[in-house]
């Protein structure tokens, strides 16, 4: 991974060299924090030596029972089911990944009739066990293994915590079990079993996966400007302070889709603190450049963009045409036309004195993958400690938890007897 | 569609009764400069009238020859896209969708791969007939299908303007060919040819759609408190000026997942502009109560959530079980705990002073789509009415266009020049 912020500096808002030299000691400070949460293992740090630290092994092992199924579908919300997904979605394979991360009637019905129940591998993922969501789900899908005759024990694989609901499961019906790791949130776990299983079962090289991470992990160094990940959090970190409210992540590669997805919650979740925190917005390079470029151009100056692309692509000619006005498409491929619109809205920005970074991979393979996942998240430790907030705590979503298990009847909850007294004003 | 308000009343940044009775009277003014619009046919205002001038027969006839398709590959990007997928995820249907709105190799070939190109319809979407992703697309599929033996000629529906090469091609070979309305832009296109083409390859009832626009059509008023639509524009613009800088669509049910991205357009496209624009942001109830939702709750007070939902849902029942802690799901229904997040997020939100509106429609099928569809739009030309901004036009994305041709060796132009000049700062 390479990180260009050219384009980050003397726009509106935006840097000088200036700035970030000013702001490095403070990241050798940062860096100093982080490498000390690694060595000790301490909650959310540990999370950045997973590339170290995961089995892939016992993961291999506990897979190995389910003989190139059909299909995999993962049962889990929030970082139980991102980290995997972006893997899956990213990565071509025989075997078809599907995520149930809602609880939405009409689509898990849709789903559960398309799939072939028999040949599919349940992986159900959540570490307390009780996440409502995700074990409503399981119940709903293991009854409709039932009623298709199909022996769920057979195809069930288990990611939980060391007790609890899907622990004690997993051993009642002697289930494939891992361990979801300690100190390690959510929104952390793509390179655990929690975000690796899934790429096993798909046939992945999980190993090079962590190999990326490893990768990742030797660049970190107490300098922003020897360090892409770290170039990259303290630029975010330093416009957000200065204005750059929205980061839109920008990849161009349908494959990258989900992973902006799960850096929308990496993002959010991690940083949306004190008042703090950059909103982050998915987008998609070229499809966006359609719809929401003229925002970013035009819009109000509180934006960063980053553009990330992969620097080898498939080769995809573009047949010569006589259409009137397309011969110079001709003789060039789909992959020359998509990196020439990555330089142009790039350029664009910069003329519209939008900051852009730019985030280069060499290819979208397993080890690519896992050093970009390392990086993010290593920037998002990084602007975290910068900003001084919790990056790994989540306390704002405990609320809703509660007052939606009241309403259901779970208990007595004083946050359900807030959503009776809504406030209303409806227009119809 | 209703529309809800009460909680974005006294929130940060929030509203009083009295600021919207203030504003009521340049709603009036807006709704009278909107419908004289609707009247003579104007540029962009053409959009909202298309519920009675779009010709569902004729849409019908030109996808009669392909007699029940196994799929429907649309090729375009941006507005020419979007509307037809928001329905086709949306509703289902045996006719599989496929969209390609974007130019990457990987991806493509992919999908040449999977599809069963003797049995789908090529929909190929160009208001000019020279957007370059479009036709590169096109001309890459047509090979495939020359490559497999398959006459294009037999499989290709285009819509496109009065002249240029795709309605050449449509005469050259005798293809069934659909109007691109006039004065409608492509991200107000939906309830046209332009998105009820694949709707009606699918077998929807295009009708309905349009008679749900003409639901939303009816309800529009000189008042924001007498129509859901224009309440909806006028709080988020009021709330926008007030410092609620992003608008977070976030509908509770799967199906309306790329209902979102189409908003993102609209909203993105026709107000970024004069740096204004209220940036919007995609999310996804319940899953991005995992995810996005410690950023609206706790991060910086500058955002709207909209939460929309259908009151009617698919009833699947929740499994009775002993596991622990869990016994309160049973008896309750998939449904009933989504209903029970919409609230509880919806609340927390209150809780938190953080603006939030509740849109509902009734149900999500042809009718109610076309209502919200409609409703959106008529919010967003209310919204660009009531800031003043052009809403119609798009003119921040021509410079990269003319960049990116340039690059590609298709005339002279200096933008390519300043892709050259590229400020670079790389970490590696």
């Amino acid at each position: 991974m390479n990180v260009d912020i050219g384009n980050a500096l003397g726009t509106t808002p935006g840097l000088t060299k200036g700035t970030l030299e000013r702001l490095d000691g403070r990241v050798a400070d940062a860096h100093e924090r982080i490498t000390s949460g690694m060595v000790n293992d301490e909650f959310g740090y540990a999370s950045l030596s997973l590339p170290e630290t995961a089995d892939p092994d016992a993961i291999r092992a506990a897979v190995e029972p389910f003989d190139e199924p059909s299909a995999v579908l993962t049962v889990g919300i929030g970082g139980s089911a991102l980290g995997a997904a972006a893997l899956a979605n990213a990565l071509e394979s025989d075997v078809d990944a599907y995520v149930l991360d809602n609880v939405d009637p009409d689509h898990v019905n849709g789903l559960l009739a398309d799939l072939p129940l028999d040949d599919v591998v349940l992986n159900v993922v959540s570490r307390s066990g009780t996440t409502a969501e995700t074990l409503a789900n399981f119940l709903v899908v293991r009854e409709a293994m039932a009623d298709a005759g199909v022996d769920w024990t057979d195809r069930t694989l288990v990611t939980t915590g060391e007790s609890g609901n899907l622990r004690q499961l997993a051993e009642d019906h002697g289930l494939p079990a891992l361990d979801v790791p300690e100190g390690v949130p959510g929104r952390f776990s793509v390179l655990s079993t929690v975000g690796l299983a899934v790429a096993a079962l798909q046939g992945h090289d999980i190993e090079a996966v962590l190999a990326g991470g490893r990768d990742g992990m030797d660049a970190l160094s107490g300098s922003l400007f020897e360090s892409p990940a770290y170039a990259y959090g303290a630029t975010s970190y330093a416009l957000a302070e200065r204005g750059a409210r929205t980061n839109a992540m920008m990849p161009y590669a349908e494959s990258l889709e989900t992973f902006a997805e799960w850096f929308t919650q990496l993002w959010a979740e991690s940083l949306g603190k004190d008042g703090l925190g950059q909103t982050p917005a998915r987008a998609l390079g070229a499809t966006d450049q359609h719809s929401q470029l003229q925002l970013y151009r035009a819009g109000p100056p509180d934006k960063l963009v980053t553009l990330v692309r992969p620097t080898k692509r498939a080769s995809t000619p573009i047949p010569e045409t006589d259409l009137e006005g397309l011969a110079y498409l001709g003789g060039s491929s789909l992959g020359d036309l998509l990196d020439a619109e990555f330089e142009a809205t790039e350029a664009s920005l910069a003329a519209a004195n939008v900051p852009n970074v730019r985030v280069e991979l060499n290819r979208v393979d397993e080890r690519g993958l896992g050093e970009l996942l390392y990086g993010m998240e290593a920037a998002c430790v990084l602007y975290g400690e910068l900003a001084s907030v919790t990056t790994f705590t989540q306390p704002a979503v405990e609320w809703g938890k509660k007052a939606a298990r009241g309403l259901l009847g779970g208990g007595e909850f004083p946050e359900a007897d807030a959503v009776e007294d809504k406030r209303e004003f409806r227009i119809e």
